[in-house]
């Protein structure tokens, strides 16, 4: 992967407080696996599974742990967060938002005129900004992006193609929304009458704060009464689904096609697992690690790891097992009785 | 929750056929929770839970039932389903459809002239509408809706941004589509040959009756012969799959991430939960309920409520009663035996 | 059904190497099921269960194999693989790529100076075609498609409407996407760095191969270093997930709401139910089949048939075998020790 810029170990360091180690005058221009790096490369060990790599990259330099870097004289950031440190390497050779900004609203934008965009945003083809929406400076929104009335975006918001922000949605700053995201959808709230379903008006709102991410495909829907909330550095993959008045704590991950049911709350820094779900209106501490395909049915106050489901079997062995579940209850009675008799 | 208008209390008995009980010309402004409310403000209390805030509610006047008014002094609207209630007077108080239709066609809309719009209809902006495709009266296509050819959508239907309805799909009146739901797309048709896949053409479409509403990002299948069906009052939340041919009878609810495979028959009333699934060829009776992430593998034929999936627990405990899981057979087979040794 | 176009069946025959039993001239104009087909329509017979209308269709042929016409006196297209010559003579009644594909670009669509459209590929209404980006012949754009910088399509692919290819994804010869699909948005990379995520810039791409087919609202994630790899024929359903530097081996299918998290690798030929999901970092083999809501949570070396989960019940006996199954370990040493009493 060759990068498009070019820095030198001692500037990588400065910009993220690791330590050079060699020269620090050698030119870096891009970022690559321990396998694949070249001489003008840097690479980065954090899992420790991939230290066999290091006796044979070509790497031109590496980011690593002081105990990692003893076996190998490569030219190396040592730091204590390897992966962080990477992270901020990695960016700085990556086209950044400044490079994109151009304080363009492009002519085939629809722009109302009772809609407030920052002269420093950037607005891109085909968008549609409806009236009373604002967006803050070097806000971008990409293609096909619609806002609708009165959403209001902050700083240095980053809006993916085709993007869906629905009536007066608030974003916070630094926040990114990846493509086909629908955040402000209404809530999935229905009376029984009769017979009949009727439609119960969702007037409440989504306020999502600074930092967040919300992956692409992912739906958040408003709020019955009251706002859908997610507080700062709230990070969503793609295709989740949140339903109105959820509370989503600070710092909380949730993996691919998790879901959230209404009014439910969850605590700061969870981890959510790949299509996990919680049911509605309870609520999770801080710090719960849900694995993937887990079911929370009831509040869950302790921090921790929590698991639902099966293992994996080939399908002949699963068969005689899962037909022995539907008769589990009935197996731990008969238990119950042999032990009664061999009392 | 401010609304913007303003309706007495006699107004909204009039609309609900409540009855009211105490200041009949007070007026009332919004809607708003118990907990939230104020003077001019009407809440409700429909969740028994709730019942520990009436005492404190600075609202304005409440519905509720009959039972639960005598516990207070303020204003009411007095009804045996206050939820059903609730929703028709929050209604009241929201911008209704008559207001946001203007016949207009936005002039960044892309109309073909072999398509008609009625002129009660709205296109906004950046629409697309194909050629002999039918926009009923009063039926509003927010920004970015797709609508291809030949496809036919009826009264007072609200079409949501960046909708996609493909080519002959067939809406009735008072259709809700949310942003980014895809109805029409090709069902999954693959026939092996060779060691290769061939596409099997969908030739069919989906036909989405009366008063249906589909959530933001769920997808409804076109069939491969003959049609995919959606009986009327049927309500789909978010990020819901539906496969080609599938039947969902009357007045079913399907909560977010929820998925039935093709060729499906869904009964009327039935009530399914989130991210539940149920596969393909086979028939699941009126007013089944399903809990959230259960699979059906084969026909239900009578009403009830069913479960798959076992309970959530710390992720220690779970790993030990997991890895016996995969031994329950011969857990089983062994309890048998211990049976037989003590008779 | 009643197609456009009229075919003898010596035609179809010779489309489709199948041999013709009866009157080789008679006309056909359109496919059904053998339920509804009539005399102008040509039906098929390749699910047994099915044999039972063979006596009482009024279809004008049918396509078969030659041990079921043994039974009709229909005139009979006979095959080995019914349902792939089903699949051929039905595309032939289909208005095909050619017919839709006009060289042209929609006067409302933004294609960027500096992108690359052959001559005959389309591009529809609304769509934005970025710098850099390559369009191969007679490849088609519906409406609202967005794609980004320099990204590249091949040969003959059908791009529905409202689809995103984000910056510089790779597809080749006769790919199909279905509407709101997004390829190549960034994966799901977090560093943890004093109680902040940082996000890891995703610099890999997508790079998907000839024949594929990817659904609905499906999202591909672009890798984070190095690529995310679909090879050729392999077929994705609607809502599916794929995460960064995933790779799926050819002629994989993969049913709606399946996921595959983070640089797992699937194998060649597998089968993935709906709904089921694959943890990342592993490896499963070719000519898997796995059940539909199934989870994988180890590396798969045996081709063959795999499952999880636990069976549907009504909820009354389901919830009683559910609470034992929080014990299930407990019940397991129970039972050991009976044994150990009764030896």
């Amino acid at each position: 992967m060759t990068g498009r810029r070019k820095h030198t170990l001692a500037e990588l360091a400065a910009m993220t407080s690791a330590k050079v180690r060699g020269d620090a005058d050698r030119i870096i221009s891009g970022v690559a696996t321990l396998v694949d790096a070249e001489a003008t490369d840097i690479t980065f060990l954090a899992n420790p599974a991939y230290r066999k790599h290091l006796g044979t990259t070509r790497a031109g330099a590496i980011i690593a742990r002081a105990e990692d870097v003893k076996d190998t004289s490569v030219d190396a950031l040592v730091t204590d967060n390897p992966y962080a440190t990477y992270a901020r390497v990695a960016a700085a050779f990556v086209p950044s938002a400044e490079d994109a900004t151009t304080g363009e609203i492009h002519p085939s934008a629809v722009v109302d005129a009772a809609a407030w965009v920052d002269p420093s945003a950037r607005v891109g083809p085909l968008c549609h900004v409806a009236e009373g929406a604002r967006i803050g400076a070097r806000t971008r929104l990409a293609a096909g992006v619609v806002v609708e009335s009165g959403v209001s975006l902050g700083e240095d918001c980053v809006v993916h193609s085709r993007v869906t922000l629905c009536r007066e949605v608030r974003l916070g700053n630094r926040v990114i929304v990846h493509p086909g995201a629908v955040i402000g959808a209404d809530g999935f709230g229905l009376a029984h009458d009769n017979g009949q379903w009727i439609k119960v008006p969702q007037i409440g709102s989504v306020v999502i704060g600074d930092d967040c991410e919300i992956g692409a495909n992912t739906t958040i829907d408003r709020g019955a009464l009251g706002d859908t909330i997610l507080e700062e550095d709230v990070r969503l993959d793609n295709q989740i689904q949140i339903a109105h008045n959820v509370v989503i704590g600070a710092h909380t991950a949730m993996a691919g096609c998790s879901a959230v049911a209404g009014s439910a709350r969850i605590g700061r820094y969870c981890l959510i697992g790949g299509g996990a779900g919680i049911l509605g209106h309870l609520e999770v501490a801080d710090r719960v690690t849900l694995t993937a395909m887990s079911l929370v049915t009831r509040s869950i106050t302790e921090p921790g790891e929590y698991s639902s489901g099966s293992p994996l079997q080939n399908n002949r062995d699963w068969r005689k097992n899962a037909a022995r579940f539907r008769q589990l209850d009935q197996l731990a009675r008969r238990v119950a009785k042999l032990e009664k008799n061999n009392e």
